[in-house]
């Protein structure tokens, strides 16, 4: 992971978690290493310690004589070791600081402490201290996995020529039907001389951005009013869309969605190991090797019609009746995927009348579908959601007309006006990406500081 | 800059803009271009077609015999053009297209569409039109040199181990005394149970970070309701915040900002050129040349104390009186950094009632101090700010309960109360980082979608 508080003066290249038996030690004596206590072991001849930096999950053994201990010398401390590296005659770790000074720079009351030491505590119990919960070694890998995940989709998209943009957080659009919207006021003024929102997606001004670019992406905040308790859900939580143009294939936008799937997913299982492995060992031990498995397979694809088949034809009895024409319900999802092989699952073609305005017309019938595409994943449900979009300007007019809208929008039918191209994209829930590589059940598991309905924090 | 729309079935590996003579064209004819035409020129022989994808402010030259050319050929129209990819005779371009067929898939409407060919619009002409602004050069350059520093800024964490966070857009903190808030709220009803806020900084989360991790940082969206019509604040903007454990420096955190400043700008001006050059030679002449010598130079420092007394000094008559405890003006940042040689500037140690109670107390006297900096630059003003935190729990303490923050502020004080680490941090603006490189006069048109009082447009 990162630059480690090591050998200050002279700084010491690597984590601690990377160090090899190997690599000889060219950090010269004396070293200085800061970081929290994880354990203190005191035995009659020796003191031991474990301290970790937040670079990686690996602790640095210090070895010291029983005369450096003192009463502040704690689990959760903050202390700096003076001391030489030396290999360690233990199996269980490549080096260890033998100390010459130990100070504690921050002592902790380890019984109002929460967290306590060797305990593994549920992440229902950290839950309840945001402020705290990150001194705890699942929350800890977790949040290292999610920026080497943050940092792996910036460099995907880069890579792949994609024009970063920061959509707006605050808009004046409240018409896109994607759920609850939170409203922001100034003490009772308006502001904005206009009614102002929450972004529920960037998508729309990434479709502004297609008009002058040919690959965009934004990846940032967004927003749901909605009063849910689910393990799904947050009120606030961040997605990553994307927007390409010139293509007339939604077979295009799926192949951008599979690649910054696998490639993330590639860069996280290789750069955190062992963070990922902690989650896999103690959190989700039958996601074990699978993710491995699926990197090497093509997703699947099926139609929204072949889905419904399916589904029609399953022994399970469903709570909502499957019926062309209907939303898949979570319940249906699982199924298909299921159904499918447990691997992720395109599902394509929805029908007309199910989807927001701005997709594309199959222009097919009797069953009249647009060119959308849901990306189902084993034990999440949808994960991504795409389609193409509506580029031609009289089936965006009449359809925005229709819904009384092509005032508010008329922006939206300018860029239809003015070099209009055929382009799609998508948009992939964050959070729900990290919930299945880790298979972490509850979605406010996997944020630093989760907002919900009757929940926000600090 | 980017992969280009261009050879697809045969990708081409390389935008248009790097093309160059010696390196050959190893993509098999026919060839496949599309992007928006920038120009047209019909001669009696041949017809001229400029065509820029957005992956650089370069055009590709399409040459095609007249009888290629249709009436909805025109500026602004997007096209696909298939041809050859041939040497070009001309100077001004190493390669063109050879047209065989050109097909307009999106006409525009020139008499309607409010960009003309060939005309330099003023930035404040296009800023009327957010969702077309974009197909403006000077705008996709700008959106070009954004999308490279945000991802310059991303590396230079990245690389130096630290860890990113995404600290929450929504807060309940609302007395930071960082200005105006906004409020959240959902049709009338407390969704949250307590009154919630657009977060001002992310710097109080990060803190909570850095008692796990030893470096971490957060690059998001921030908010200010303040009824300004300057050209430096928006009431949505960007900030780049750090946060170092460990460190008893405030050098340190002054060593990490200019690193960050150089490394980004090192960056962005090797990997945008011709944008850059763009704003140099069209919007900020005099900014030529200077951004190359400014990063060979050390930044400076003086203490608070000096500027004033450097204030007090100067043979200009200032608006406001310069005087010990004051906060120091624009009109007085922008003395100092004349006074200093025009380049970057490290005030420190300012007064200890002028800011906020975070920051560290450096118990001098009789004028008390907190050791806090500032980072001026020319023709901007404050880019940065940052300080020591005050890790000590008496200090902090006492000073949250005078200002009467002590309850609301317990999760604070528990930071202090369990391993609490001597550590600081910073922010930098993006905008008005973007604003002071590129020498843009106006914040407005630095960000794709400007939200300020009286307008929140799209």
């Amino acid at each position: 992971m990162g630059i480690p508080s090591f050998c200050h003066g002279d700084p010491w290249p690597l984590p601690w978690g990377s160090l090899t038996p190997a690599m000889g030690i060219p950090c010269p004596p004396p070293s200085f290493a800061t970081g929290w206590v994880r354990s203190v072991r005191s035995q009659k001849e020796v003191l031991f310690l474990h301290i970790n930096d937040g670079s990686s999950l690996e602790n640095l053994q210090v070895v010291a004589d029983p005369s450096l201990g003192t009463r502040d010398l704690t689990f959760g401390s903050a202390v700096e070791v003076q001391g030489k590296l030396v290999k360690s005659p233990h199996r269980m770790q490549n080096m260890e600081l033998k100390a010459e000074t130990i100070r504690v720079v921050g002592p902790c009351d380890t019984w109002a402490f929460p967290l306590k030491m060797k305990e593994r505590h549920p992440l229902e119990y950290v839950r309840q201290f945001p402020h705290l919960r990150c001194r705890n070694n699942t929350l800890s890998s977790l949040l290292r996995v999610r920026s080497e995940a943050t940092a792996a989709i910036h460099s995907f998209f880069k890579e792949s020529g994609y024009v970063h943009i920061h959509t707006p957080i605050i808009t004046s659009n409240d018409c896109e039907g994607a759920g609850e919207l939170f409203q922001i006021e100034v003490k009772k003024n308006h502001f904005f001389d206009v009614p102002a929102f929450l972004t529920v997606s960037g998508q729309l001004h990434l479709e502004v951005m297609a008009g002058a670019f040919t690959h965009v992406f934004t990846f940032g905040p967004t927003f749901r009013a909605e009063n849910s308790q689910s393990r799904r859900h947050l009120a606030e939580f961040y997605m990553v869309e994307a927007e390409l143009s010139f293509t007339e294939s939604l077979q295009d936008i799926m192949q951008v969605m599979e690649d910054l799937f696998k490639t993330a997913t590639s860069t996280v299982l290789s750069k955190c190991p062992h963070d990922v492995e902690l989650f896999h060992k103690y959190i989700a031990p039958a996601q074990k090797g699978r993710l491995e498995q699926m990197l090497k397979k093509r997703f699947v694809t099926i139609t929204y019609s072949e889905a419904v088949e399916i589904l029609k034809q399953a022994s399970q009895a469903f709570t909502f009746k499957p019926e062309w024409g209907c939303d898949l319900q979570t319940e249906h999802e699982k199924y298909l995927v299921k159904h499918c092989g447990e691997v992720p699952l395109f599902v394509i073609n929805y029908p007309y009348d199910l989807k927001p305005f701005y997709m594309r017309d199959n222009e097919d019938g009797p069953q009249h579908t647009v060119a959308a595409v849901d990306l189902l994943v084993p034990g999440i449900g949808e994960l991504c959601g795409g389609s193409l979009r509506e580029e031609r300007l009289p089936f965006i007019e009449s359809r925005l007309q229709r819904l009384g809208l092509a005032d508010a929008y008329q922006w939206y039918l300018d860029l239809r006006k003015f070099g209009s191209v055929p382009h799609g994209g998508f948009g992939m829930g964050f959070e729900r990406y990290l919930q299945y590589i880790l298979g972490v059940d509850n979605i406010k598991d996997v944020i630093p500081f989760p907002r919900f309905s009757h929940s926000c924090l600090l």
